[in-house]
């Protein structure tokens, strides 16, 4: 389907008054205390983040899978539904490919389709947690740690592949999240699986075209129930340290054992030069991954007030690579995707707020109250005008959701594609 | 010292025209959502939070206490200082005393004090999890659970001793919160250890006045670090109905395991008509103690969403007993005791504006994004204007935290009782 | 495949000199000690742990399933790997079917086959969180809680006809595990989710058999990640009392969250005669679903000295539904399921060795040291030649793992049912 | 009070047969599996655990505290009650202070009792947590990591003042837990105290003697309950190796989040070479300091599999500094102290049993099932004759709790001290 700009201008006629009503008042509030509107706007704009390539189907969980109606079945249509989501959401325009669930057929034909719609390729990512059809050797028993050098080889091959097609279509990163790990004590070596996964990763790195980063997810269980090759961010660094200088730590706020502080990771990696990316989500007991801000947006907004001043005070880490990392078990993805990147942008949009140098003093002097009430006062404040006034600004929606509601985007795909359609990948 | 009306009054000048800049911009656009401005700010006013007489002092952790400079010797002392809270908050109208750490020593003095500031007495607590000088019994291993009758007997008659007291100053109800359990497997038998705290329970129960409540506290760990009698809801419903219709289960926010579900217990015990009480937190690891609202403000909302549901659906429960539950290592105990309650009212104003008829409608049709919508339509509306607005229509301060700085009461607390005195209690 | 006792007693030869040294040595100390011999060798042989019907294939996580070779293809078949498990253990005497998974076709011919293997069916466990082709309504928001009364009522019809099912052969038993939940904040009305379960379970406790009883499953989270309706032990026990006196609570190890005491919610169950069942497994994170035993053995020894408590001093219980509830992503899931095996029998026999006199004495003493003393000596204690003996004398393996694999069962369960089968069910 | 060699030898005289029964039964069936009995014995005789000087008296929880009788009141007492458990167990031939609880007023004297006790001094402990009467500058928010440069300065010097103390006495080591942090989310720049923290160690480093280690130890929480500087290895590892060769990670078993894997913590530093200590206790919830061994013994098992891999494999690790570090809340200490040393030495006995040959092909082949097996058959040997015998061998007790009751050894401290005395320190 085309979601063209004329249709959301049109849809967006309905909401102006109410909009420009809350925007003027909530700048006039802002400008009096100092802060540069036209900066904010253009931050909250200039802010993309990639959307994985399996994120438009209805994802599951072991117990089963409950299907949608109209999902995509090819990386064609997968890109559609993220140029539908960048038209409304202005925030959308990039696209991380998974290989090999979306190995394009058509190389020129998916650039031009992304290229129309806006849509970088940001980081690809491999996998070698699942055995693909035909395969060799399998994973059952790890990839890049497996005590097998015939399997450990495949996966190394496998990345090396993911990186020539993601260099094709123009992405800039290789993303590795490594399941390898054992369910029970005594099945792995710890030390000689690290130390195969150190070697492998080496191998990687060397493939990697000259602008090029290699980032390295950890997480510190699941599908492995007693113990994850790298664990935590102590372990991924280490690995990223041990390839070389373009090799960073990617965080995923779902991979954090119960309670962690993640800001601090996020500060620590920051002050280091080794935070290479982000992946959001949401959760309340392990990684649930739902929709992002569903659950803790407060923890979302001290993990930007970290990031905003990392991007600030940190020029020795890369440009970072932000992608959505959530399933969508019970909820149309695109609204899905809708309510994560709202949430994404309030909370940006809130730690950009946060009066940085009051902040510092008031640590100086150690008032604790003075610190909660200056992080409180931002992210207190109702941003919502602030987003819809970035998005109207370059073309997207005052209300994404309402809009594609009002647009009946979810029925025009349907109509398109048909009901029982299933997308590729998990 | 006296903060009297007028001076808060005077400082609220300087706040005047910013102030309902915001309300009215607020109330009118909640007006045309269909919200009743003035039922919600009744609704505000009304709701009032006790204050335990230890949460004056800064507390401490095992490993030591940092003392705060002019914090109250005596109760009388205590009761000044929620004073000076309610007149700045109007919230504070409630006084909860720790027995034996405050038991007046001229009943009718404390009382015409409290009278005078227009605070009630709540709930009463006990405390059998501290030896007192010249006990006869030990509860070194357990209070109303111990193996020994002796100690038990003694355990209850501190009890209905408390009850006494609470009775000539007018409290309704008694808060039980049983540290009883055991540090290492196989030192208690669970089963006495529960049918020895049923029966105590009883007995105490039996000598409750008849206008008066039992609320029973549950407690996963701590101070016992493997079991303990009263671990979860469960159990002390299960206390609760062994006790009679008089007895209740209170909720304590930080008194749960990693990732709980708080808000569901809650909505149950009202569903049950056995919610009695509610002590305020907020914590990221444990019984952490923290000011409320400072860590998961949005649990918070949620947790106030069903409050706010059950109060209006659920008539077979009591009033509840609210109260601040938190301690002050860092911070000036009542700048603290100050961010909790806005905290707490903030979260009391968010649950007042979800749309409950759209949001049952939502529920109904399995609209999940929609329902997210709404509660999240209620959560981002920053309602510090309304709640300036309660206080100020009660004569406390549109920015408490502001006035307590610009009026100098610590100062001034300082002058009148000296730097070192140290709080009673723990 | 066909295995016989005399391929075994033939296996036990070559261990039987090894085993009687041991066992000679052990069965004097212990009886030095005061213990009865004969009657903890016939308590291990009495004990019997249902084995689950979808048990026999290997299970797999959200990201994938690695399958193993000669699986079990029809419900006949798992019955016979239920046998081999059997006559290699004498623990496993019994077959917990999963309905829609292993409806039999002919009912007399299973019945005629367990028999023949000594194996009896014990409580039948229906399926209401995935969605069956062509069921007329979807589980995708909640089955016995749903909003709508249609959904409801196809979950409490299925759940009628699996009692059917089971009475035709014999079960004496309803295992309830539901899933319903929500996974986002709002999605769900607690109270009136609660409600309707409450309801369905009733209707369902309706059509139980005179002689059987109603067990239901508890669990905090997954596959719903914000709420699951029966959340913990006390809502379980809640819905019990709500149906009536034979419906009782079911205990699920892994069904808790981070930290929780299990072995007190199960004598404060037994206390009240309200525990009916227990399944078994392990797991470090969450719901792992690992062999029993390969991670906490010393907490699985613990609720197994309450167990042996309760059995000996709570007959208000009924007799306990045993079941092992393991997923088996990476091992042979019938060696998988010998361990699990030989974990509880092990856990059982230490728990039985416990002086309970001299552990009570101690908890009279508060003698702290002494009681732990007390459990570890028991837990220290080297039982296997205990179990052994009790395999040894019914005619099972001295042990049964070498003896599966020295008699290659698995390689001839591969010539006989081909490689690349695939088990029935998850 | 002075407890000779006689007194335990002639206490011994009882236990004498049943010892050697088991011990030659246990002795034959090892030997027969291939074992080195000499070998083992001379390692267990080897491990000595020190013991901290706090450990000797009641610790407490922030509920208060209960004290034990005759607890030790001065330096020498402490030393003195470490003799007992050396001689009783002999495996507690080492202290490790806590400065400023403990500093020496005689060296001499000091190093003369200890050394008549066969006790070394091991790693010496600052102490930044907590404010010392008349110090100039308070911790109260933070020590090493202070905005303030005069708080650092202080920290810094007393960190070379514990140096300068421990090396009077022969001590090898500084151990620093470093309890900054913050209690609120914006208190501390992360970044900052970060930096300031690395400064800091770096400058006590210098002032490290030419053979002395620095040892780093990390706590995710507590008594800081938003953020701890150094919360976890990933921390620690980055600050040491910011220090230089001789600064490492000290591991403590329980500072560690909820289902962490610790035992993949160890063994990635060891391959690093940055492991430097180790402190023992146990605990089901957090830091509960409990008994080590008395909740998760199999975990502590695991820990020392990789800990004996760990002194095979990795000889770029220094020698261990073991310390136990656990409070004794409702335990005599010393009877705590003995199961404490009992279990710790158990775990390491059976680790000594892993047959490291089998697992590591059992590895290589992916057999998850025979590596379970072959740790378990570890874990499951009863080893305390093996322990016994250690003990018996170099003049200790064969069953140690048993002789310390039996020679009344706590009574003789009571009459010698009196009841009511307090130990320094926590």
């Amino acid at each position: 389907m085309n979601l063209t700009k004329q249709h959301i201008q049109d849809d967006n006629k309905k909401h102006l008054d109410a909009h420009y009503n809350s925007y003027n008042h909530l700048a006039d509030a802002l400008t009096k205390k100092g802060h540069n509107l036209e900066l904010i706007l253009k931050q909250l704009s200039d802010f993309q983040v990639a959307i994985p390539s399996w994120a438009l189907g209805a994802g599951g969980t072991r117990f089963g899978r409950f299907s949608f109606y109209g999902e995509p079945s090819s990386l064609e249509q997968k890109i559609d539904d993220i140029g539908i989501l960048h038209s409304l959401t202005q925030t959308a325009g990039a696209v991380s490919l998974h290989i090999p669930w979306d190995i394009p057929s058509d190389y020129q034909a998916i650039k031009e389709k992304a290229d129309h719609l806006n849509i970088k390729f940001d980081a690809v990512n491999s996998n070698t947690f699942q055995d693909q059809t035909n395969a060799k050797e399998s994973y059952k028993f790890g990839s890049l740690s497996n005590t097998s050098k015939a399997v450990r080889d495949q996966a190394i091959q496998h990345n090396l592949d993911v990186i020539k097609i993601g260099n094709e279509l123009g992405s800039k990163a290789l993303t590795v999240w490594l399941a390898d790990g054992s369910s029970f004590p005594g099945q792995n070596n710890f030390q000689t699986a690290f130390q195969y996964t150190q070697d492998s990763l080496i191998e990687i790195y060397k493939g990697l075209p000259k602008d090029w980063n290699l980032l390295i997810e950890y997480k510190p269980y699941e599908p492995n129930f007693y113990s994850t090759v790298i664990q935590d961010w102590g372990a991924s660094l280490m690995l990223a340290n041990g390839c070389g200088d373009k090799a960073y730590t990617l965080v995923d706020l779902g991979h954090h054992l119960p309670n962690t502080n993640i800001e601090q990771i996020v500060a620590i990696l920051q002050l280091k030069g080794k935070l290479g990316g982000f992946h959001f989500n949401d959760s309340k007991y392990g990684d649930d991954d739902l929709t992002v801000g569903s659950i803790k947006p407060y923890a979302l907004f001290l993990i930007f007030n970290e990031l905003v001043y990392g991007m600030e005070n940190n020029p020795q880490n890369p440009d970072l690579a932000w992608m959505i990392d959530a399933s969508h078990n019970i909820k149309d993805p695109l609204e899905d995707l809708i309510q994560s990147l709202e949430a994404i942008q309030e909370a940006y949009a809130k730690a950009l707020l946060v009066d940085q140098t009051a902040l510092k003093n008031a640590q100086l002097d150690n008032d604790v109250v003075k610190c909660q009430e200056l992080l409180q006062e931002a992210y207190r404040t109702d941003v919502r005008p602030l987003l819809a006034e970035a998005r109207l600004q370059t073309g997207g929606a005052i209300s994404p959701i309402n809009s594609y509601r009002s647009l009946s985007v979810r029925d025009l795909l349907i109509k398109e594609r048909g009901k029982n359609t299933l997308a590729t990948g998990l």
